[in-house]
């Protein structure tokens, strides 16, 4: 693409929940209309889009008509049937690619993929059955963690093991799923570094934020993140070779682990992430405009910083403090419109700007 | 109201033109539905609101609808016809209040108003007839402006009376449209404050920003306007003032003349301003947002600005401009997804951040 995708166009989102719903929010702005495609009732995405259709992954008529109406379309989740994608990228582009959602996807894929770029990530071993597992717990130790290859998010999917004996009740409550056994990494914090590429390879990148997460669910991301200036450096370097290598056209999420021999790749999201949301208030372009940009062949923003921020994620009975949050100064809201508040649910979140 | 409205209640939008969309997109922000009325097809709003009811404002049938489904309804523009507020106020509260649309859609009664309040206004005088435009003008002399008492905006419905001859036909052009005149006053420039108060009574206002107009339309607002802190703190005075007259709640935004003897109030918008777009890139709560809280019951944010802007209007063929302005760095870009470009429409506006 050499010109940015008209204004007036039709982008569709794979995905209706508060990716997806701030994603249409920074397309609108710019002269983009939504398309969003959602399998569950009243997405909190529909709410600021011009169109929702609601129906399974499965229903080829409703993804043929969606495809259709769309001019580009990109999603807000890495888990997207493949099959949905086939039929979708048979009438329309879809970015980012098809490559980083297949990498993405799947954990050990994954990690092959970042270890033969020559990044460092944990030690990992490929589980298909209990033999693999009691070797790969030979070489790389308890503790360690047992994940399922593929639909892992927040914490799901995922069992510590703390000595050998935990490992085989945690490969039965698998069921069966393909999974890998990751290594402990022994880390300071965890940052992570929200990239984008555009169609013409440019890349830029927003500071990188330090995360801490409870319960295996995020719940704050701060900016700046403590790093040496050339950890910093490192870490920018990371995601723009991951980019390049996926020759990728979007906004991308890497976390690293920050340890004593340096940063530890962790995992990578296909899309705009949790991670990210500070841009919102700390940058003159987001991460949801950055993505949209990108995604529909325009100039990206630099990525520049022009506060401190601390994200904080509303999860769950976090928004019984709504009405103390809304008297802070210096406190951006930002609520997803979801009808039912449930424990561990992200319901919104806050950013709090700090200088 | 005690209690600020329940999250997921719909906010009924009269209006779904570009001020329309920015209030919608605010609203979701904070948890609220939107729901759009608007005359004209495919409205700019439209593309960012959960409803869209696209009917006449005499369809009393579509207006019963609309308010059944909403829970407090508020408006873009100030020249709703009063029928259709009485309709709607019969089934669900208005926010700002029917006295303020009152005052703000007649230019008599506005000036009126504030003349009796103490604040200082153009001389002017009512127009029934010619008789009392050669009065006035014996008065008021020239040049001096003949403007119609309803819907004017954006320069419409007035005419400049360079002098004494251009009177009577330009009364003539208006078509017996009542009118008022008013004399020119002699201003170094224009600021305007936009200002909010909440449904307990408190009031916040953003910093004045300095406008400059063209051919009767607004084409930048500049903060901070030059002002000296005593004219400051009037201007606020003055805003506060008008607010608290009104029993208001919501934003008002108000223009001020800057004369050598002070500031003199040129005129009164009972909703979100043109002159306030700037808060969206300078402030943490923008003007949208402030007017989501005011008329839900939330504590107002506190108006401060995080960073100097000008904000300037991209009017009909600026969208031309679109790709160069997309390269430049602390440049925010809002487009209205309008589908065509007129001369002199506002198709959207772009915040620089200066400092």
């Amino acid at each position: 693409m050499t010109e940015p995708l008209p204004l007036g166009s039709t982008i569709g989102i794979l995905g209706g929940g508060q990716l997806g719903r701030m994603l249409s929010v920074a397309a609108a702005r710019l002269g983009y209309r939504c398309h969003i495609y959602e399998p569950g009732a009243a997405p909190p995405a529909g709410q600021v889009a011009e169109r929702v259709t609601t129906a399974p992954y499965e229903n080829e008529a409703a993804l043929r008509a969606f495809a259709e109406g769309c001019d580009v379309v990109t999603f807000e989740f890495e888990n997207v049937p493949t099959a949905a994608l086939d039929l979708i990228e048979a009438q329309v582009p879809i970015r980012p690619g098809r490559e980083a959602l297949r990498i993405s996807q799947d954990r050990l894929t994954e990690k092959t993929f970042l270890q033969e770029l020559g990044l460092t990530v944990a030690p990992f071993a490929d589980i298909p059955d209990r033999a693999a597992l009691d070797a790969a717990l030979d070489n790389i130790g308890a503790p360690s963690i047992l994940k399922t290859r593929r639909f892992g998010y927040d914490g799901k999917g995922q069992a510590r093991l703390q000595s050998a004996e935990d490992a085989h009740p945690a490969l039965a409550d698998m069921n069966g799923a393909p999974a890998i056994l990751e290594g402990f990494v022994d880390f300071s914090h965890e940052v992570s570094v929200i990239a984008a590429r555009g169609t013409t390879g440019e890349v830029a990148c927003f500071d990188p934020g330090e995360n801490v997460h409870r319960e295996g669910i995020l719940r704050t991301t701060t900016v700046p993140a403590r790093l040496s200036p050339a950890q910093r450096t490192d870490a920018v370097l990371i995601a723009a070779k991951i980019l390049n290598a996926l020759d990728y056209v979007g906004v991308l999420g890497v976390e690293l682990f920050v340890t004593a021999q340096g940063l530890v790749v962790n995992e990578i999201a296909p899309r705009v992430h949790n991670s990210g949301h500070w841009t919102q208030n700390g940058c003159t372009v987001d991460q949801f405009e950055q993505h949209i940009r990108a995604i529909t062949g325009w100039p990206l923003g630099d990525g520049a910083r022009h506060a401190d921020v601390t994200m904080e994620n509303l999860i769950g009975d976090d928004m019984d403090r709504v009405p103390e949050l809304a008297k802070e100064k210096d406190c951006a809201i930002h609520l997803y419109g979801k009808a039912e508040t449930k424990p561990g649910r992200k319901m919104g979140h806050v950013n709090r700007i700090t200088s």
